[in-house]
């Protein structure tokens, strides 16, 4: 069966091997369509070479179907549409214990630590599955993941209906933050230099400005009659969003920290202390955000379709990349295993 | 009557000025002790002269007795024994609006937007008042305030009886936010360079280490079984503070900051993000934090003998500064006014 290896040194090579029996617990997919995410991207640029086994075997944005059951799995049927929560916790660790084994002190997550979904066959263990509804199609089975991180942040920031959100970066995320927001019957402001990405948020009946062009300060403090917003989620994982972050608050305003920081940015915690504001950090997500994001994908409240920017085969995984990191006119590329 | 005056450039005069009597609405007092607040030393170094108006009279830490009644107050006689929560909200922002009036947009601080309490007779809003036990004697009346903020930090944080606390800086508002969570039945770590102060604090039966001499993290690590702390108070406001309160917390561990930081310092927000941290930025009190300070010390729970390193008349003012900031042996001052 065919598979993309990322050799290191950005070198991604389309490969065979050979698909692995489903052990006890686990489960044994046929892969339909994956999502390039931007750690994918990380992965390829090299970021993370300390952390993968070569060749990996990237992906975990999967949807597809039970193709055989492991022993003792129960409840998946072959042929069933399912996606992968791509978490493996150790259940043994203090944040385990605490009942926080998404963010598990020795997690492995499928696609970096072990080999991912970038393969035509992938055995992953029988707790990870979440079914699919029979209406949903595959592409969009594809979505679940990143929709479930979403789901985790809006949930982790308390958005209520009638607060008004800004989310800092409209990429994939930033804008299913900012969707799932909407749907709650938040008002939303994306902030997002990206020509496309700025287009695109606004065909997406989101406000969505260029901080490089607007005052975002003056922009929400004018929106929200001088309060400040209820709630920012900083996507954007820069110095300039770390630091407008703390400028955009209302008094006990809330942050959720999404984006991922390589090095630790200044941080006015001045303001922290002036307004009361609180910062949340949230990673991944829990089993509840997965059943959330097929609920609301069952119920297309999600308009995935304007988000999947392309539809490929497996081997145009590189150059998939190498679009992403262009910068340029770019959302969500799956991949047709 | 006998006041302290800040004159700018780092000195202080004691003169003589007239009693203000006060308006509707208004409660003269006879002040009896205040204590000398880390924010007084601050204007005194000059760093509030764009805020402060000369002559200022500083001091807002104060016990007194009613000695005059404005036109329309209810609640209070003459000769009673009160506290001052010295905030004068504007009632009109959002912040305000929003139930957050301790924190106004437009807040103006009694002592420091206005005349303070080192004066034989201060006149404020019968509004700032609270009745103090009449069993409570008036030099513990005067650590009402700072424990208020304590208070009011520990109920932002959340503490719980059987977590573990760390509060960075043994200070006055250290040491009250660790025996404030200690009576809540916290098990508390006092981070301190000071040696006066890291012992004052084990004499407090308080855990107490020096963070040059002992690896905090490691520290904390042990005494949670791996797990880390479940609430952080950074209370240091230095960037080496800013560093380690990232490093301490259990996954969805707390961090409460309470340091008044002049510069944004780098904080880790991948940490936040890797761990699910949160943090709140805490600022003074609301009336239910002056309401359970004054419970607590009624009940004799906090030894606020052992906290204060002196009572001095109110010309000792300057030369208590100059023993402030020398960093030597001393926790809270008090003038009898």
């Amino acid at each position: 069966m065919q598979a993309a290896f990322y050799q290191g040194n950005q070198t991604i090579t389309i490969g065979t091997c050979r698909p692995i029996e489903p052990g006890p617990g686990e489960v044994q997919l046929k892969v339909s369509h994956v999502g390039i995410c931007g750690t994918d991207l990380h992965i390829y640029h090299g970021m993370m070479d300390r952390r993968v086994t070569f060749p990996q075997i990237m992906g975990h944005e999967a949807s597809g179907t039970v193709a055989a059951l492991g022993e003792g799995v129960t409840g998946f049927a072959v042929g069933a549409p399912v996606t992968v929560m791509p978490l493996v916790p150790c259940r043994n660790c203090p944040a385990c214990e605490a009942g926080h084994s998404h963010i598990c002190h020795n997690l492995k997550f499928l696609g970096i630590d072990t080999p991912g979904a970038f393969q035509s066959y992938w055995t992953v263990p029988a707790y990870t599955l979440h079914h699919l509804p029979p209406t949903l199609s595959l592409e969009f089975g594809a979505m679940i993941e990143p929709l479930a991180v979403a789901c985790h942040d809006v949930r982790i920031g308390q958005v209520q209906a009638g607060e008004y959100v800004v989310v800092l970066g409209g990429g994939p995320i930033g804008l299913l933050i900012a969707l799932v927001s909407q749907h709650i019957g938040a008002r939303v402001l994306v902030s997002e230099i990206n020509p496309y990405r700025l287009n695109l948020a606004r065909q997406l009946g989101l406000d969505a400005v260029d901080p490089r062009q607007t005052d975002l300060p003056a922009y929400v403090a004018d929106q929200t009659a001088g309060a400040g917003a209820d709630v920012v989620f900083e996507v954007t994982a820069s110095p300039v969003g770390a630091e407008v972050m703390t400028q955009l608050p209302r008094t006990r305003g809330r942050i959720v920290v999404v984006g991922i920081f390589g090095q630790p940015p200044p941080v006015d915690l001045f303001r922290f202390f002036w307004r009361e504001l609180r910062l949340f950090g949230a990673r991944v997500y829990e089993h509840q955000d997965f059943t959330q994001a097929i609920q609301l994908a069952a119920a297309e409240s999600i308009p995935f379709n304007q988000l999947i920017t392309d539809i490929r085969p497996l081997d145009q995984l590189e150059a998939s990349f190498k679009q992403m990191e262009s910068g340029g006119e770019v959302m969500k590329i799956l991949l047709k295993v």
